[in-house]
């Protein structure tokens, strides 16, 4: 049985003021800070440890693993950054503020942006100067690789490029792994794990800063998973499970 | 040109108490923490940028490089982090308070063992609980490169084994480089560099928290070398030149 550890980072700048993220590089609030700690701790109360780390290119996931493997004593592991893992692009609704974009088009079509599967939000123009291709982070990424919107299944697929090349041979090979990552980076792993259809995915909602154990089979099937408290595992119904 | 920055960590707790530290991991002090901010504004201020970074399994070198990257702006660039950068291994002296070690052994004793390039301290038992093979962070290592004490020369040829396989190579390829490292391996590597004899590098003592600016032809030849200030380069006519 293999443990996997998956971590949404602690609330950001823009979760705080209620703002659509994406690929914006915001950096977490101070109780996003004190989030990761307390994730850390959990863990090593629970006696969990990990042999490399994967995460995004993004500083609000990349700080919550720092902190993390601090509280650990475990930030001399190999951290693997890849832009693979960022959150899901929003498109044109990047840097706006939720409840005015709900006013301006609706609670259903943000409804349907935010949680549908396959709707994308209005792309970007290659002219905004929020536009991937424009930032030194991403000068490697070839231009189709460059995400101007993304719905989840797009989020999706190259979450799994990552979980297939990179994360998953690596627990084969016996490794405890932790993933700190983003809500729909999360949810799309989730997505593939458990294998929900997309109707049951939509309101799958994974709390910032609260560990999520996977037990995995030698096939890397889940067996079982919950979420990580301070005295151990958190009984949730909610959770969906394997169809 | 090219410009390779070396940055010794900033302030230990141990540096503080005045105790050996060596392959001890210790934490920063909060002075140390602050001379690594400091560090990094400097680099900001100047304009410096990185495309890769390297440290040591040592936490005082990883945080201070987290730090750096952060005031940077350069978190998501690739860390690698080599136990062949660690400090150099003290051996049974580690942990001992550097005035106690004079009083009982004589001043002239242990400035040779802290200066000397081919005088080792006293070697650990592999009983020794500071023994790293105890560490799982060193479980990957065979047993003869296991130190269990070092001197200068011990140091400058795992530090050069890195140097020569992952980082020149780098450089060469055009990437522009941070060494967060500590007090013995940077000495070890600009005795390299600048090609200084043995009792040229004795009394060379690299500040922390300062940027050491290498600018180094195509063959990594330094062209010239020069401490980072808010201002831009520090004049400092005691460091030592190539022969």
């Amino acid at each position: 049985m293999r443990k996997l550890v998956l971590l949404r980072h602690g609330q950001s700048e823009w979760n705080k003021e209620n703002r659509f993220t994406g690929w914006t590089d915001v950096d977490l609030s101070v109780d996003g800070v004190s989030e990761a700690a307390q994730a850390g701790r959990i863990l090593k109360k629970n006696n969990y440890t990990f042999d490399a780390a994967y995460t995004s290119v993004l500083k609000r996931a990349i700080r919550t693993l720092q902190i993390v493997l601090y509280e650990m004593d475990l930030l001399w592991i190999p951290v693997y950054k890849s832009w693979k893992l960022n959150e899901r692009h929003y498109g044109a609704l990047q840097g706006l503020n939720k409840d005015e974009t709900r006013d301006k088009y609706g609670e259903d079509q943000v409804h349907l942006w935010r949680r549908s599967v396959e709707v994308r939000p209005p792309a970007l123009e290659k002219s905004d100067k929020r536009y991937p291709g424009n930032e030194k982070k991403y000068a490697s990424l070839k231009e189709e690789e460059l995400p101007v919107t993304e719905n989840l299944e797009d989020t999706e697929k190259r979450v799994l490029q990552d979980w297939r090349e990179l994360i998953a041979p690596n627990i084969k090979g016996g490794k405890n792994i932790i993933i700190s990552a983003h809500g729909n980076t999360l949810r799309a792993l989730v997505k593939y794990l458990d294998n929900i259809p997309s109707d049951g995915i939509a309101n799958l909602n994974i709390p910032t800063g609260t560990p999520l154990v996977y037990e995995l089979d030698e096939n890397l099937e889940p067996i079982t998973r919950y979420y990580l408290g301070m005295d151990g595992k958190i009984e949730d119904d909610k959770f969906p499970k394997k169809v």
